[in-house]
């Protein structure tokens, strides 16, 4: 393309420091070292951890940054010895780089080279997770890149970049729901739902969703609940309600929100002796957890997941098939599309429980 | 027997209240009602859980008591309609039982008819666990007996009603320990010796034993530790000195204490994206223990393990099989054999740290 080897002057939205909105502004993306990718973003979802992020509840991020994580684009041109990407590719940019060299992930506010390729006014700002998707163009390694189908819709797919995957695959892949099988799923936002999706499509016979907003409900049902219950609409603990629901508590339960409190519920939901509960939502960085050990002592199994547990540049390629033959429907998660300016609207909307996603377009 | 059918005047230890030593007692053990089965105890094991009993520690336990529940003996008589045993019988009882109508456990004080069969001085005797193996007879239901080969020495495998199969299970069915595969274990007692082998038969290549009693290591690797640290040998946490040793942390970890710090630091200590956490030790009843919430997000497991996972009923005699085949060593657990009636010598033993297990024989 014409702009490669430039640097490229575009939008971007820029946190400049803890706790102020998204700034709009003009930024240089410097082009692609060797081993990087430089991409042209499409579409963007936005996350809640895109606002912890705002709000200091996420560690290890460093200010400025351009935030973003949830996109998907096309490939503008590459560094020197890329070879599994070329301009022109629909890719997905990876929250997780998949190198193939450790089993081990660290959040990155730089690129492996220990600089960054954006400024704005004269600044150096930081990546986010190598891959700051909330620009127009954004430089991240090639092992943090996955290619996908030409035919995938950037503008769908772009959540495959962080939370359906997050919760397809914490169904999926990290409790590996069986068929027959019974599940709660506490949280019914955007990753919730998916987790929704992937026991139903593991199988699971019952899937009780579990909200305080009762507004979820219709659309968990549309997407495979077969119970919708709310925690507010009974004097016992929901655990209690859970268990004569099901008689000994459900073989897996899910915690999508985050908080302390609902995860013990989670924990204590599922088999005393065989059950399985999956933390999915994050809880603030430094919060700690505290449990009575008998929930876990008699049998039950507590699992961590990032972001579905997929390996994912071989998995992302893959999901966008599977969404390709139709086999969920994660385009229902979407509820709001917004021009990329609007980026500070679509976080008022998160904040407001009003929308699952927003996705921006450039 | 010429028993059968008649009152038993025979020994039992006597835990009457709360913080006082056992007294050896001559109680009345009733015959065994419909569905279940009288045993006479030849040997049995003291186990820590018998002095969390004592101390208060172990929830819902009601004095007076009768406690032990790692014995091994022989079928005196049985109820109407017990068909899987009959006097004479080698038995193990079971402190799961398996009665194929739930995937429940629930410590039980008296018999499922909610009565005694243990009186003395007049006043009923509390069952444990309905097996109380602290007592010359015992009546127990038919789905707490495990019947085993006749061959087997009742001295040596009643270990397997309790510390063996816990640590061993843990390692063999909890974990799942896959060949190849690195190993820490905290505490080694009876139950982490136990982890020991267990980690050893499932084909671990490395298996690091942690105490900061180094007076354990050489059992431990007589058992098929590869290696063998202090904590107190080192000023960086353990959960360090582990990732350190093994690049990722190890794959799998256990800790078979009971103290909520060194569950905290075996789960820091296995890999952070796909390593297993076993707790198998008991925290007092009532403790909480709290932890931060990314040890687990990053995809780490954390697992309890009630009496190694085993089905009891099903399983203790293959245990018992694989041991006469000598495919473990579990009689190196055994330091002391002392007569029933040196009871309260044998705690003594374990409190000071002196045993790994003490057997009593009647």
């Amino acid at each position: 393309m014409a702009t490669a080897g430039q640097v490229i002057r575009c939008r971007a939205a820029v946190a400049w420091a803890l706790g102020k909105p998204l700034s709009v502004e003009e930024v240089e993306v410097a082009p692609p070292k060797a081993g990087e990718v430089r991409i042209k973003i499409v579409a963007t979802g936005i996350c809640h951890t895109d606002d912890h992020i705002l709000k200091g509840s996420l560690p290890n991020v460093e200010f400025p940054v351009i935030p973003g994580h949830e996109g998907a684009g096309i490939v503008e041109s590459i560094g020197e010895g890329v070879t599994s990407v070329k301009p022109g590719d629909k890719v997905i940019p990876l929250t997780i780089p998949q190198c193939g060299e450790c089993s081990f992930f660290e959040p990155q506010n730089l690129l492996p080279d220990k600089t960054s390729r954006f400024s704005c006014k004269g600044k150096q700002i930081h990546h986010f997770l190598w891959i700051s998707t909330f620009a127009e163009y954004t430089v991240v390694p090639e092992y943090a890149v996955a290619k996908i189908d030409t035919a995938a819709p950037l503008d769908k797919v772009c959540l495959f970049g962080c939370g359906f995957s997050t919760g397809y695959g914490a169904a999926i892949n990290t409790a590996k729901v069986k068929p027959g099988s019974s599940c709660a799923v506490f949280g019914l936002g955007g990753v919730g739902l998916s987790v929704v999706m992937g026991c139903k499509a593991a199988g699971a016979s019952r899937i009780i969703a579990v909200d305080i907003n009762k507004d979820k409900f219709a659309k968990a049902k549309e997407l495979g609940a077969t119970d919708c219950i709310n925690p507010r609409d009974f004097k016992k603990p929901i655990q209690e309600v859970l268990t004569e629901m099901t008689g000994q508590g459900v073989d897996y339960s899910f915690e999508a929100i985050g908080l302390a409190d609902t995860m013990i519920a989670a924990l204590a939901s599922c088999n005393m002796s065989t059950g399985v509960f999956v933390m999915v939502g994050e809880l603030d960085s430094g919060s700690e957890i505290s449990i009575d050990p008998m929930l876990l002592l008699t049998g039950r199994t507590w699992k961590g997941t990032v972001l579905g547990g997929w390996k994912m540049r071989e998995c992302i390629p893959k999901l966008v098939s599977s969404y390709l033959e139709k086999k969920f429907n994660s385009d229902s998660l979407i509820t709001h599309t917004l021009p990329f300016a609007k980026v500070n609207e679509g976080f008022e909307l998160l904040r407001a429980g009003k929308s699952i996603r927003t996705v921006l377009l450039f």
